[in-house]
């Protein structure tokens, strides 16, 4: 069995809770950057060359982590690059038996059917119906050291889910009572509480599983379609890149937005702000062209026609108030 | 694969969606009463003397169908009767593949870690971790044409559930986020809306699946221990036979069953009273093993010390009322 553990534990009192035993091997994922496929790559293939085959992938971190135990599950039953396998249902056989246990509350990572990889040519998830765990362990006590900011960036890409989810086009009853109920959570964590408890990290916990069910039948929206071409360019983290973004699409969310400008207030978090300043017209179509390639995103965001209404200039103009 | 349908569906259009292929058999399962261990040890030696080996289970009906679909499934791995897994963790080998598609919304038999099951001596599921299905079909257009009555006494199974997770001493915030969620769907289905239309179909479907997650990781509580004894005694169906308890459960669930009421009267449902008149003592005896034997569902209602304040005294002053 192998354990995939987020570098951030190298050294604290979480390691002596893994239980190794025989042949078992411990990895530290370094995830200073969100994965690459190369990087997926380059630990199957190690593991490959070490053991032939393994029993299971167990990821130990937050949503880069939890990403990367999928994929390398992945590719170890199927040939060739992750890359080749970035999009839908490009995935044609199972990986290896794989689990995943959060150290982070919100990016829904743990029951989601995607991993979010960057690519030679893009930044975008192996979705498949072999993406989601085997099992995942849920253990509140794990988030309950995460630094404020961090818990409000990653718990942020929870409350964007549900928004995101619950106004698209492709939701459905079995996604909406799960949006609904994640929303819900969230709203009395960072609206509503005064403090952060044990109930808060047991509360986020939940909401983060539950925005990452309604995602996984219905589609994100605008936000991260936006996020991914900063992500990709930029190396922004997807927690505070989706805030960056969402702070600026009150045109398409409304509510969602100004509630949101209340969270932050509330919780005195600061919103990074022209970042994009100072990009070259190259730079720009980078980020347009990766955030384009999103069709389902878009196409649950705003209809069937979503190209008659996010047109490059447009997209161009978001991107340079980011 | 083995298609085990509620025979209600004999004759109906149903049957000409159901793929059937090659070796595939389709058995129409009598629910006439609720399934019996030797019922489902009959279909279990019926499909091994025809098939030796089968590639999966498919249960379509209601809880009673899919509750069968599990034990079959289990029965033919697991060696002797059904009978003697009848309790918690008993049994030790995974079934074949099974899936479920319901046909009923309330039971949350479609994601529950049990089969309930009417046996020699009790009336207690197979409670383990391989009972859940593998996979489930969420379709509500197949709910469409359930009779009002059966529909609300169903619904109410699910009603009940969340209402003794939600109070249960076994309670977390992995079944409290579901138990809510399921609470208030029902809330929505049977108190505010003033008519049932499809909303209410995709609505109690997700009501019935979101109350069946809040009881697997916690338990059932006073309703269900009381309404097993009656079934066991007088084939009472579970629908039905938990609201004629919980409409007696003033003193446990007082919010509860007030509001219980309310969906009684304004669902216009008749809860039929004096059921057990005329009982002797020996049948009641029966009754009261059978529900003091369900000690997680006491403990998780009343606590540890839950034999001091559920006597048997207690428990037949209870059942004379019903």
């Amino acid at each position: 069995m192998i354990f995939l553990v987020d570098h951030f534990f190298e050294g604290k009192e979480l390691l002596n809770r893994i239980p190794i035993r025989g042949k078992d091997k411990l990895i530290f994922a370094d995830v200073t950057y969100e994965p690459k496929t190369t990087y997926v790559d380059k630990i199957a293939q190690s593991l490959k060359d070490e053991f032939g085959k393994v029993s299971g992938v167990i990821g130990i971190g937050g949503g880069s982590t939890l990403d990367l135990a999928k994929g390398v599950s992945l590719m170890m039953n199927n040939p060739g690059s992750s890359a080749d396998y970035q999009g839908w249902d490009l995935v044609k056989v199972p990986g290896v038996y794989k689990a995943g246990i959060p150290t982070l509350s919100g990016t829904g990572a743990e029951v989601s059917r995607t991993t979010v990889l960057t690519g030679p040519t893009r930044k975008l998830g192996m979705n498949s119906d072999f993406t989601p765990f085997d099992q995942i362990v849920l253990d509140p006590q794990l988030t309950a050291n995460v630094p404020a900011n961090q818990r409000f960036y990653t718990g942020m890409d929870c409350y964007i889910h549900c928004i995101e989810s619950l106004q698209g086009t492709y939701l459905n009853e079995f996604s909406k009572s799960y949006g609904e109920k994640a929303l819900q959570l969230c709203q009395k964590i960072f609206v509503e509480k005064d403090h952060w408890d044990d109930e808060s990290d047991e509360q986020l916990m939940m909401a983060s599983y539950a925005g990452g069910m309604s995602i996984a039948y219905s589609q994100v929206g605008v936000a991260h379609a936006v996020s991914y071409g900063l992500s990709y360019l930029l190396g922004t983290k997807h927690g505070i890149g989706n805030c960056i973004v969402f702070d600026k699409l009150e045109e398409f969310y409304p509510a969602g937005v100004e509630e949101f400008k209340k969270m932050i207030e509330k919780n005195k978090i600061d919103i990074p702000q022209n970042i994009t300043a100072g990009l070259s017209d190259d730079d720009f179509d980078k980020m347009i062209n990766v955030s384009l390639g999103m069709k389902p995103l878009w196409e649950n965001a705003l209809g069937k026609s979503w190209e008659k209404q996010m047109t490059r200039d447009k997209l161009r103009k978001l991107y340079e108030r980011l």
